[in-house]
Order: structure tokens, then C-alpha cells, then sequence
């Protein structure tokens, strides 16, 4: 799975408003046995046990979700758990392919070749890789906002961060171990998450890239799917492997149709709490552009590549990872043309918003947020086209111009005159950028600046500022040949000395590209201090909403993804595809037949390994499987156990139709996609000679 | 592939008009290398050599294709080729079917087992079927319009009909052999199709409806897919063998990616020639309707079935089959909505309407058909619901109630004053209809009736007659149960005596659905002879621009499909699908995958015989494979051959992308999909034991 945003509770950058008393008594709990269009993302001390019940007979009790919550470890920006009583934990592959790059001796490339400890003396430690355990939750939403005594916006935040700041302190002072203050609902609730950290791992096993991610981008975000995207590490304590109190039981069955399950992992974050006008300029503006622009970047890179064999090897896994972030942005912008989908939460919205007004408290607190936010929203509409193209991201060298001339004058400026974010970091930042390499693809660059000066055109008009300095008469083909061929940014020597020069340097710089940043940056300065402006009023009145929730709804509707550990709840299904039914699992069978069918051509191609082993595996088993689990990024190599707490497999991705579920859950077709615990022990056995780990999983059942 | 609409040239009811000389000199060939909108189902007298050419560098010689022609044979309702020296006939399975049923002893059902001529003694003759191969063209069309001398519709109409006839008695009469005058442009040109008939046709080999149509309705127009819908036929003469002089050799290797192949068969009828009135009526009125009537019926019957597993077993089938036909009628629609399409229809139909306007005579004699079929549509649309719920259609007894009316009132007037269509036969085959067991479901009927009643009220309202006739004040479903229950239409002895009784017994029976037809039925054909009235408008105007077409481009475009002999291009290639890639082929690996996908439940089950045989096939025999050649019902069993003249595969059906190319053909992501040639000489030497017919087909190549 790309595209993940993933990141721990962002900086709360606004007004903290005490909650009125008596406000979440307004709320009303998911009816029973409908789907929560917040989807299931459920915090382990608010579970749904009510709703569980009423959806599938099943009323687990604390100590089966202490033990999952034990059980269950956050990788850096995935999840995982431990599976053996040897501290092993399972995990995805890609999950751990910044350890496989690591660890690769000079001669080697596991993540081409895969990795296999045969003992555990040649257990390798992942350098930087930790595991956070979960070991308590704790409300403090009462602590923090007894904190804040003042009524002005900049000393609410300071006395907020200061709280947060004191509350994880005191506890990690007291527990000894890592503590957060989580902001739920957008500050609506705060929780301590205490975890304790484990930063002794080692890798264990990994198949090769190419069986992990089998399909390559072509079937990413896709089911029918057939990857075994899984790694095994080792969690070790004084050197010694861990026996950690708490870990899965590994399914000999396996997970069957229809079965209740349950995903247990940390999502990194959701856009379930946007208004509709969010959505909208999502759907109207935002998401169109970047079609338009990969379009265009796609249109580029395939002439040159149809150019020459060598341009189409050069620009491949560019091409590759543009068309998947197009298909990502396609399929969310589909969630978002979707009347059904958009009517739904209209529908949702309706019902909020009747809820505030009809409380006189709610609605003098949180009234207005949905108009201020539309109305920035149609604000930045206004000159969206002039925001994208006054960045100057034509090609490589223009963007470094503009770089070069606002990084001068900024710089020249006393701090707290400068742009948003153009703090002194910022621009240590930006000198660093400047000193690296700057040569080009001079080919690439006039090309792409072409398409580039055609669409500004096309977009802002003739007599733009803008597309006048940069085009001054000329074709677009015209104007991006002399533009790059007479730039000097590519020059490491002229950059140093423009860059050290400071203003008057840039000021008497000749080259084109340049001058024409020069001409235009207070115009482009202007549009990003707008844009930064209703951005502000937008993610205020934003947070406002994310608390309204809260009090309207209180914990009935799951708080939006703050990658911390969450259960979700789903059921093992196929669904409606291409005309007929994607059957609720995949085989071995499947893998075999994908790559015959495409003559074993890459990224459909067999490894040597799976070819060999054809007539030793048992062709049936279960390869992948989905359900209806609510998953986004940060939720790879997540549990999924049945109702025994067993792992029945491993959550690595959704399939195409689940992409909209970033803004509204819903469950007839989007599915997440997870290895099938079946295919890791076959596969170890008969695939990698690995039966010891499949003996260590399989042996010592709870 | 269902819902063929198959037949012979249809009989033309209107005005003959004489082309304008020179008119076809307008004509411009087809831009090479782009894509014929009207498809490419060419006729094998007007080859589109230069664009072969063109677009696959390809130009057969006249050999070549009158190779192809002889080789094919047409069965009926289907298409078929000889395959071997011996007179062996490959064809689909799905067209053996009504042989299959036919030649079954008691104690066997060879749909079900599949069956094998072990020797030629044991091949055994289909009832009914014969084979009729192509061996001449000639044009007629000046014969044809020569004979038409009067300037009065009915009189040209008379004077057409003759012609055609003393042209075929001639023919056939010169020839010894069986002549048909085909329209084609809806009479644009004339065309002489000269056919030797063969009538001794024996069946030689079957699998199992299981395994031919594995994936049942489900996978039905789909791709991926893995059936074996294949059946062998022998053609006898004078009680022997035929030895044919044309025969296709069976290609060792198959089809490649990217191969250009050629589909060559009867393709049965399309709309390409509906104007863009008639394309928004189906999809704004008739396509509609008609997906709310699916699923109104659908809504019934999975309600009854979820009451018991008895009536479970007994709406399956019927379940099925509306499900097939809402998915069939669902994809029309889909490509209706593709605003893409309509554009390019709209752009085809600027350019033809530019085309004729440019032309003085041209103008005279087309330029109003496209406002007068569009006005007949606008008006119909005014009083489609009447015309739809008056047909009294709610259930088997209301439906039987209006025909036992107005049978007797047709019967009492003389032919010049019925409704049309209410000729002598037809009165005939009402009383026979009437005649059969009248026994019903009755809980169907009730619960059929009831939402019947409900949905004409929604849509024609409380104070319509019909509603207020059959509701009498009470809701649907007390009405239903009422009029069903006191119904006498289920009696044999009751029904009997009210036909044979006429007007007198109709008007004294008091059965309520009876009483209520009476009321009503006058009202209904009112809506009948004027529903009538506007089709013969359009059918006359549609003639008309058939006519227009050819004028306008000659046989650049070919003409609609007739059920003849056409060849159509195509090039072996897969297509984007569920966010990544299918494949240009599918294998027995995949077959065996999707059963293991599903548990091995139907229609998804295996055969005996293949569980048997898979450790003895190679598994990545391809199976199915899809290609960008022009087919639609009628197609089926068509031989698809490379430029060698070899079979590669035997095309089956289109995938669901293809639905919409009824309308306007297109080639992105629509396909015909073909059991591929290995996959049939495999699975007749490992799975079936039936290596002689395997060896007949590989024995004598060309």
C-alpha cells in the first residue's frame, strides 16, 4: 500500500474550547447492525461491545482485548505483532524494506533475493527499527483543559501545549516508559497512550521483493491479488529473543467466508471529518489538477521513453510511480463523483449541523464553521490556477529559481516579516537543497517546461504575469529550449555563488530563468500568503468540527485515524466485479495462472523459487483474502484474528474500490486485502526451506 | 452469450427508394489505422483491403478469403467452420445445446455428461440442424430497384417483394442451390447470398455444460474466463463423411499478443444505425423501465425464496435469467450514459446529416428523417408508462384476462379493422396459447401482482382507470390476493368456455381480472394503435437513413449486421480492468484457481473429469483469450484465424465492456472473448480421452 499519510498526532495549531457540560449526552450510539460511515476504526477503551454484539453475536471481554492490545506492536509507520513466544513478529514485507536495503551485505540485495536466518545467531538487527507496545490508554481530556485558564488564542495553545507537554512528562517519569497525548476528535478528547519500547529487532525472514509484491504497480490497490507481502523479525531484550507476556495464537484453519474478523493495527490518518465544501474543492479543483499535471508528466516521460530503449529503461519507475499515484488520485476523486457516496454524507452533515443548532451552546461555539470554511474554500477556488503555477514547479531548474530569489529576499527579511514557514530552519533547509548536485536531465527538463508553459498558458491566459516573463512572445517549445539551455542553475559553481551572493547577487544574475523569478516572486509570495491565510481559517474552523463531533457524538463515532492502535471489525467476503463476483479469497492456483497468463513478463514474473517449488506446495491453499475491515496507510502488517484472538493473516492493502473510504466508510464493495495465514506457513514449508519458523508459529498454540 | 437477437433479413414493410446516381462518389474510404465507429463486420464482397493495409500491413488475396468463406458454415441461430478433410464442425458448445438435449436417451442427459463418438459409428444426427456454406455474392441491387416502377408506397413495397422473390426462384433455379436476397443498408444494396445446404450433421463430441459454461451466469460476459464452449459436428453426405473442398487448418501455436486475427461469421443484428433520438429514448425511457421491471420481479422472487429452501430450489433458475438479462440490458445502458459515446455518435451523426444536406437530392429525400423519428420519439415518450402497465403485464392471470378479451373482440371484427398484427394466425396462436395448462404459482402471482400494482399507481397515479379498475379504492396487495384468489383463469374447463364462448362469454364472466380487461381494453389498444402508429414512423425513417448511409459513404462503413457472412479484424490484446490489467489469455491454471476460489461451489464446481485429469494437463495451456474483433449474438462458434488461415480459437462471447458496442463499436476495453485452439486439443487428449478427434484436427495440415 503507498500513498500513506502516516504521521503521530499533528500540531495542534488552534483555539481549545471547553467542551459544554452535558454535551455528550446528546449523543446516540451506532445503531446496532448498521455500518458507521465513520467507519471502525475503534480506540481499545471505547470498543463497540453493544454494536459487536448486535452485528455479530460476539461480546469479547476485557481480557480478550487487553491480550490483542498486548499482543499487537507499532513498527515506524506500520503495525505488526508478536506471533511466537520467542518474541518472533509478523509483519508485511514492505513494512521492512528499509531494514532489507540496510542490512544487504555489498554483494547481496535481499530485497532482491530475500533473507532467511536459518538460526538465530544470523538474526540481523534492523538499525533504527523499534516496536511500541501499547500498554495503557488514559483520558486526560479533563487535565488538559483544566489547564488552560486564559481566553486569547496564542497563550489557549501555549497553555495547552504546555499541559501535554507536563501530562506526558509526569507519566513517563512515573511509568518509565513512552507516553503521548493523543488528540482524538481534534482536541475533542485527549488521551495518554503509554507504550512500552522494544528497539532491539532483527530481521528474520523476507521473500523476494518480487513474490512480496507480485503484480507490481499494476495490481497495487487491487483484488483478485496474490502477493505474499510478509516478513518475520524478532524482538531481543538484553540480548536474549523476548518472551513477551502477550502474543497471537497463529490460525490453523485459517479465516473462512463469512467469518467475523478483526484488524488490529495503527491507521495513520483519515479525511472522515472534512465538510462537504472540503470535499467539493476536493473533487472540483484540487484532485483535477493533479490528474492533469501527472497526465501531463506521463505524456512526457512515455515520448522520450518511446524514443529510445535506453530513455524507456531511464524513466520507467518514474513513469511506474507517477501511474500509481494517478491511480490513487483517481480513485479518490471516484469517491468523490460518486452521488451515492457524496449524498451519504450530505446526509451526515444535515444531521451534525441539526444537532449543534439545536443546542444554543453548541451552535454559538461551532455555528459557524461550516460556512467559514466554505467560504474560504470558494476563496482559494478563485485563484487556485495562479496558486499551482506561481510555485513554479514547471521543471526542475525553474523551481530552483524561484528557490533561489525567495530564499535571497526571505532571508534579508527580520523573521517575523517573512512567509509562513520560513523560519531560520527553513532556510538552512533550503541552502542545503541548493548544495546538492544540481546537474539535470536536459532533455526532460525542456520537454516537461513545455507542457508546462502550455497548460499555464492554457490555464492563466495570455496576459498573465507569469506566462508573459517566462513565454516574453515566444512557443512554449520555444521559450523552455532557451530558458534551459541558457539557465546556469545547473552549474554547481554559478548556484554556490548565487546562493552565497545573497540579493544582490541574485539581483544581477543574468540567466533567464532567474530573472524571471525575480519578476514574479512578490506576485507568487502574494498568492501563498493568501492561500496560507484561508488555510488557517480552514483547518481552525476544521478542529472546531473535529470537537462538535465530539460533543454531538461523543465516542459512538470512531475518531478520525491518528495512527495510534485500533480494532476494526469486518467480515471475510468477496463482491461485485467486473461484471461477476471476486470470490472472498485467492490460491495458489491464482499466482501460477497470473504469471502464465501474462507469459511470466514482469512485475507478473515467477522468482526461481516459486517456479521450483510448483510441485511441492499444494496448489489450493489460500493465497489472499479480503473482508470488510476499515484500514488506510499505517495499518500494513496489522493482525487479522477471528473471534479466538487467532491471526488468520496479515492486512497489506485495499482493493481499488475501498480508496473513497477515505472520506466516508462504506462496506458493499471496498474490501482490505491481507495475506492469508495458509499461504505464510505453506510458503515457509515448501517455498523458502523456512519450516523452522513455521514450526515456531504453529507449535506452541494458546 | 444470451440474448442473441438472431434472424434472417427482415422484412422490409416500407418505401423503396431509387439512389441518386453518383451519390455513392461522396463515399470516403475509412482513414487507415483509426477505428471503424460502425465496427468491421465486412462483407467478404467489399474486403477493406487498403485498410488492412494499413493498419496491419496485411493484404489477403482473393484465395485467401474465398478460403475463409467456404470453410465457414452457418448454423442456425449460430456459426460454425469445417475443421477437418472429414467434414468435422467446430462450433460452440452453447449451439449443440438443443442437438444435445435432442439426441439424449432417457436414461442420460448428455448437457449434463458431455458427450463422445468414440467412432464414427457412434456419431449421431442432430434433428433439424443443418449447415449452410457461403458460395456466392452477387449484387442486385439495380435488378432489385429496376423492378420498382410505381411512385405508391404499397404498390413499391408489392413490387420489391416480387422482385426479391423472382430473384431468389431464379437463382435458385440456376443454381441447384438455396438464394437469399439479403438488405443490406436497409436496402441500400441488394445482395444475391448463394448457399450449398448441408443437412446430415452428426454430432461428434460435447463436454459438459458445466465445464463449457463454467462460472454459469455469474462469469457469464465476462473475461477473465474459463470455459470450454466448444462442441464437434460432422457433416454426411449420402451417408458419408463429407470431404470438403475448404477446410481451416488448426493452429499448433495459437494466438500471440498483439496478433492480428480475423473473426469470420454471422453476426445477427446491431444498432449501429440508430439515430441519436432513438439511442436517448432506450436509455431515458425503454432501458430504464425495463431494469425497474427486472428488479421489481428480482425483489419478488429472492423474497419467496428467502421463505424457504423449496422455493429456493424453484426460482433459481428464473432468478438466474432475470439476473442475466438486467446485467445484459444494465451494460446497453452503461454505454448509453458514457458520454463519450453519445459524443461520438453525435459527431458520426453531424458529419452523415453534413454529408446529406450538402446534396440537393440527397436532402430531398433523407434530410427530414432525423426530426421525424426524433418527433415520433418525443411523442411516444408522452405515453410510454400508459403503454406499458395497459399491456396488463403484472402477472401470468392479468396478463391471460386482457388476452382472453380482446381475442374475442379481434375475433368479431373483420382483418381490415383489427389492431395491428391481429392477422388470422395470430388469433390462432392466441387461442393455442390459451389452451395450455393454465395452472400458476399462486403465491407468486399474488406477491408479482402486488408490486405490479404498486408500481403502476407510483407511476400513472390514483385516478388513472387502469389503477382505479384493478385497485377498486383497496391497496395492492389486497387487491392482488383478491383478484388473483377469485380468479377463474387457472381453471382449464372455465378458460376453455370463456374462448371458445367469444364476446358473449366474455362479457358475462365475472371473474374480476376479466371485468376489469373489459373496462380497460379499449383504452389499452388506443395506447397500442398509437405506439404502433409512431413505430412505423421510425421504422420507415430508419429505412430511410440506411439508405442515406450508403448513399453517403458507400461501403467504406460496413453495413448491419444481417446474420451473414461477415470478417471482421482484430488484434489478440488485453485491457484495463479493476484498477490494473487483464490478460490477453487466460489458463487451465486459472480455472482451477477460480474453483478453488470459490470452495469448488457452483457454478464454480469442477467436473469429475477435470479434477481427474489435472496432475495430466499442463496447467498453463491457455484457455481463453480475448481479442478486438467486432461480434454480437450470432457470432457464436465463429472461427477466429490468424493470417495463415489457421483456427486459433472459436470466439463465445464479448466481455461486459463489449454490451455497449451494440450501439457503436469500440475497441479500448471492449473484446470478444474465444476458447483459445490449445485449450481444446488439450483438454480432448487429457481430459476427455478423445485424442482421435485431436488428431484429426492436427493430422492433415494445409
Amino acid at each position: 500500500m503507498k500513498h500513506a499519510r502516516l504521521g503521530p498526532v499533528s500540531a495542534l495549531a488552534l483555539l481549545i474550547l471547553a467542551l459544554p457540560v452535558g454535551a455528550q449526552q446528546t449523543a446516540t450510539r451506532v445503531a446496532p447492525g448498521s455500518v458507521p460511515e465513520f467507519g471502525t476504526m475503534w480506540t481499545f477503551d471505547a470498543p463497540p461491545l453493544d454494536y459487536w454484539q448486535a452485528r455479530y453475536g460476539f461480546r469479547p471481554d476485557q481480557t480478550w482485548l487487553d491480550h490483542l492490545r498486548l499482543a499487537a506492536v507499532r513498527l515506524p509507520g506500520c503495525s505488526s505483532s508478536f506471533v511466537s513466544e520467542d518474541g518472533l513478529v509478523a509483519t508485511n514485507h514492505h513494512c521492512a524494506r528499509s531494514c532489507l536495503a540496510a542490512v544487504s551485505p555489498p554483494e547481496t540485495n535481499y530485497l532482491r533475493t530475500g533473507f532467511l536466518a536459518e538460526t538465530r545467531d544470523q538474526e540481523v538487527r534492523c538499525p533504527g527499527t523499534y516496536l511500541d507496545q501499547l500498554v495503557s490508554i488514559e483520558d486526560v481530556t479533563a487535565e488538559i483543559r483544566g489547564a488552560i485558564t486564559t481566553t486569547t488564542n496564542a497563550e489557549q495553545v501555549a497553555q495547552r501545549d504546555a499541559a501535554v507537554q507536563a501530562t506526558q512528562t509526569a507519566c513517563e517519569k512515573e511509568s518509565g516508559l513512552r507516553c503521548q497525548v493523543v488528540a482524538l476528535y481534534n482536541g475533542g478528547m485527549y488521551s495518554v497512550y503509554t507504550y512500552r519500547r522494544y528497539d532491539d529487532v532483527r530481521l528474520v525472514f523476507a521473500p523476494e521483493q518480487e513474490a512480496a509484491a507480485f503484480g507490481g504497480d499494476p495490481d497495487n490497490f487491487t483484488f483478485p491479488r496474490f502477493d505474499l507481502d510478509v516478513s518475520f523479525m524478532r524482538a531481543y531484550e538484553d540480548g536474549q529473543p523476548l518472551h513477551p507476556q502477550h502474543w497471537l495464537s497463529w490460525s490453523e484453519a485459517g479465516a473462512a467466508e463469512g467469518e467475523a474478523v478483526f484488524v488490529v493495527g495503527n491507521p495513520g490518518s483519515t479525511g472522515r471529518m472534512l465538510t462537504l465544501a472540503q470535499m467539493e474543492y476536493l473533487r472540483d479543483v484540487t484532485y483535477p489538477a493533479s490528474l492533469a499535471d501527472y497526465q501531463r508528466r506521463l505524456d512526457v516521460l512515455r515520448a522520450l521513453s518511446a524514443e529510445s530503449p535506453d530513455a524507456a529503461r531511464r524513466y520507467e519507475t518514474t513513469i511506474l510511480g507517477i501511474e500509481n499515484s494517478y491511480k490513487a488520485t483517481n480513485g479518490y476523486l471516484t469517491g468523490l463523483l460518486d452521488e451515492g457516496i457524496m449524498a451519504r454524507k450530505a446526509a451526515f452533515e444535515r444531521d451534525f449541523r441539526a444537532r449543534i443548532e439545536a443546542d444554543p451552546a453548541l451552535r454559538a461555539q461551532y455555528g459557524s464553521a461550516w460556512d467559514e470554511i466554505a467560504g474560504a474554500q470558494l476563496e482559494l477556488a478563485t485563484f487556485a490556477p495562479q496558486s499551482r503555477y506561481y510555485a513554479m514547479g514547471g521543471s526542475t531548474l525553474l523551481s530552483r529559481a524561484l528557490t533561489v530569489v525567495r530564499l535571497a529576499r526571505q532571508a534579508a527579511l527580520p523573521e517575523a516579516r517573512r512567509l509562513p514557514g520560513w523560519n531560520a530552519q527553513a532556510l538552512e533547509r533550503a541552502r542545503q537543497g541548493l548544495s546538492r548536485d544540481p546537474s539535470v536531465d536536459e532533455a526532460l527538463e525542456i520537454r516537461q517546461l513545455t507542457a508546462w508553459l502550455a497548460a499555464a498558458r492554457a490555464e492563466l491566459g495570455d496576459t498573465d504575469a507569469l506566462v508573459r516573463v517566462l513565454l516574453r512572445g515566444r512557443s512554449p517549445e520555444a521559450a523552455a529550449e532557451t530558458l534551459v539551455k541558457e539557465s546556469l542553475l545547473a552549474d554547481a559553481a554559478q548556484l554556490k555563488a548565487l546562493v552565497e551572493g545573497g540579493i544582490q547577487a541574485v539581483d544581477g544574475c543574468v540567466d533567464p530563468m532567474v530573472a524571471a523569478a525575480r519578476e514574479v516572486e512578490a506576485a507568487a509570495s502574494g498568492y501563498l500568503k493568501r492561500a496560507a491565510d484561508l488555510n488557517t481559517v480552514i483547518s481552525g474552523n476544521t478542529e472546531k468540527l473535529g470537537q462538535a463531533i465530539f460533543a454531538a457524538y461523543g465516542t459512538a463515532l470512531p475518531p478520525d485515524a491518528t495512527f495510534t492502535l485500533r480494532i476494526s471489525d469486518g467480515v471475510v467476503k468477496g463482491f461485485p466485479y467486473n461484471g461477476t463476483i471476486a470470490p472472498y479469497k485467492t490460491s495458489f492456483y491464482g499466482l501460477y495462472a497470473r504469471s502464465a497468463e501474462f507469459d511470466d513478463r514482469p512485475p507478473f514474473q515467477l522468482t526461481e523459487r516459486w517456479k521450483m517449488a510448483e510441485t511441492k506446495v499444494d496448489l489450493k491453499t489460500p493465497m489472499n483474502f479480503v473482508s470488510t475491515g476499515d484500514i488506510i496507510g499505517g495499518n500494513s502488517g496489522s493482525p487479522v484474528v477471528n473471534r479466538a484472538g487467532e491471526v488468520v493473516g496479515l492486512v497489506f492493502d485495499g482493493n481499488i474500490e475501498m480508496l473513497p473510504n477515505r472520506f466516508i466508510f462504506t462496506d458493499e464493495v471496498s474490501r482490505c486485502v491481507s495475506v492469508h495465514s495458509l499461504a505464510i506457513t505453506e510458503a515457509l514449508r515448501k517455498v523458502y526451506g523456512a519450516a523452522h519458523i513455521a514450526d515456531e508459529l504453529q507449535r506452541a498454540r494458546r
